[in-house]
């Protein structure tokens, strides 16, 4: 049994509790801007529900161009106007380099990317990187709130950047 | 007082039952790749607790380079070896087409995307899309378990592809 298998079981509790279908667009109006670590879970995390905000996450909550992409569309047709990022402490994109993932991924295929693995060196740091680059951007229309946090993974806490 | 400001708030509540720190990779072995939209909650929908899985969403649930960047570092770095997509029903990427899109930008903002907005017609379609997109990247290592499935906003179901 793999674990496809036990989320199918899974499923079938959630499914007794539904209550559905909510309203497609975020009822806050806000989308969230997160890392894909399994420790993070946003909607916990920041007490959002079902039909409340977008959740973007890719390795380390990265501002990349499909961020921006996810942005564009839940701000240009979906309704949302703020934005918050979350990076966390202990996060993996500091234990690695980007020529180091790189240069093994070409050892081990004989390929090597023709994307940057996009990691850095402080969490907080690169909050500061992807508002940056949210604020920089020509296809995000509401830039007054965007606001940006390192979870904590000890203590559950948000700081905000 | 901004929904931020709200998320702050609903933090503190989330610290006072806060167990942690985790460890790092994640316990179940598996990554998920969700849409953004609202009402699909993936820890809820699969069962996923904290600890458990990489979670990677963004508009569609597409596998783009971006996600697969992210499925890369998830399995080459912190040992993942299967893989769920998941779409659901109601897709606000079933409303537009990338080229509507990319000409409302263009007629706001001058300029127009280097990218596609990933839009597709069928939703079940686009998970076996993502599951080829997959299975034709040369960086991800673990193939064998690759599934996809369609939630359904209205009952809470999550039907296989």
């Amino acid at each position: 049994m793999t674990v496809t298998d036990e989320f199918i079981e899974a499923n079938k509790s959630y499914q007794e509790g539904f209550n559905g279908p909510l309203p497609l667009p975020p009822a806050r109006k806000v989308a969230v801007v997160a890392c894909m670590d399994a420790r993070l879970d946003p909607a916990k995390v920041l007490g959002i529900n079902e039909g409340d905000a977008h959740v973007i996450r890719n390795a380390g909550g990265v501002v990349t161009e499909d961020a921006l992409r996810s942005l564009a569309i839940s701000q240009r047709l979906l309704g949302t106007e703020e934005i918050v990022l979350v990076h966390h402490t202990d996060c993996g994109m500091v234990t690695f380099t980007d020529d180091g993932f790189r240069q093994d991924i070409e050892k081990d295929t004989g390929i090597r990317p023709t994307w940057a693995a996009e990691a850095f060196p402080d969490a907080a740091e690169d909050v500061k990187q992807g508002i940056n680059r949210i604020r920089s951007n020509p296809f995000i229309p509401h830039k007054d709130n965007i606001r940006g946090f390192v979870f904590d993974v000890a203590t559950g806490s948000i700081d905000e950047v």
